[in-house]
């Protein structure tokens, strides 16, 4: 017997191009066999939901040095090893293209369609110097109040 | 329906910055919301828990330089990614005190506060090399067995 | 009161050897209290179920090229902080074997006997470059809707 079967989150911490593709087949599997899934993206993996053009926007020296380091979305991340500046990330995407794999970009586009809830977290999106401009659309802000509210509701809830 | 929604348990695994802050940030808005909350330090995490002042205790020669390579508590941990020997961490720091967020040492003092039960892996110690006195006060002990119990009445387990 | 407490399953995404012990050392634990154990190998976390020999087999160049650059097997795992170049690692099995700590190799041949399922990722392997063939014996393959199937029906689901 299982219990709220139909629901799970996800905490995606990470902005690494290999964690953010299990995160979303995870949550695409998820979404295709019925699960109501809401995936929470914090810290690095804000950067998964970067718009790919520059967006112009208020910040501090700081703020804006930090978000000038990191990747401006999903078509620019990095592996969480062998990355080798770059290298790895180009040899694991062109190995997909030849296996037909889906792209991170394909994956986000499908959790968008399965109704997938994505969810940034505002206090890290301030921390880190985000505005909600510079986020794709259909994207959700929201506290970590509102995770744990939907954590409690799940009966799978994973940190990525 | 949701079952033991006030229990939930959190392995801090990771002893980077990023990572502690978003484990005090979940443990402490769950029990500010009435949850019963266990953190289980482990590994590279118990760094998060140490004392920032030197502690004499005897240790081999592997020990005391695998203990002497890592940092000295809350207040000198790195980030996961992007920290260039601190630089990045203190750019951090910087920001989260310019937007007025706690500091890693607050959030585990409103950890204390909140009743957060705190418990250090002591498997892990024995390996990485730790004794008792070197963690801050609060603190319990106990192995991988209180672990799973704790885990089984809680409806969140997240391995951060 | 607790709900199918005795099922838990670990997505073992880290192919750290720090991280593989805590996976391993979590595994055996929940097993040995009486739980069915389900291990999901996904991306690195494959590379602890290599053998320890080469086997040859059919790849691309870049497949070939990826693969070599992992380590193979249990036995050559490097650790997520302060490897420096296997340093770290060699420290930390020195250690472990000075404290009698069971080694990456007797932990994975713990959990055959405790009968953990080891399930490795058939989406990963594809895009890793692995074959069947090249993985430690007693392994299945399977993809991510098996994973969700038993996360469905477990009390505890990690991430690592």
């Amino acid at each position: 017997m299982t219990l709220d079967a139909n629901k799970k989150t996800i905490i995606v911490f990470s902005g690494d191009l290999d964690k953010a593709m299990a995160s979303f087949i995870i949550a695409n599997g998820a979404a295709a066999m019925g699960n109501e899934v809401t995936m929470f993206f914090t810290f690095w993996g804000l950067n998964i939901l970067r718009k790919p053009e520059k967006v112009r926007t208020r910040k501090s020296f700081l703020e804006a040095l930090f978000v000038w380091m990191m990747p401006r979305g999903a078509g620019r991340l990095g592996l969480s090893k062998m990355n080798f500046g770059g290298m790895g990330a180009f040899m694991m995407k062109t190995i997909m293209k030849q296996k037909k794999v889906n792209t991170m970009q394909e994956l986000i586009e499908t959790a968008r369609s399965l109704g997938v809830k994505m969810i940034a977290c505002t206090m890290s999106m301030d921390v880190m110097g985000f505005k909600e401009e510079e986020l794709v659309d259909g994207v959700e802000f929201a506290g970590v109040a509102t995770y744990l509210g939907e954590a409690d509701e799940a009966n799978v809830n994973l940190f990525i």
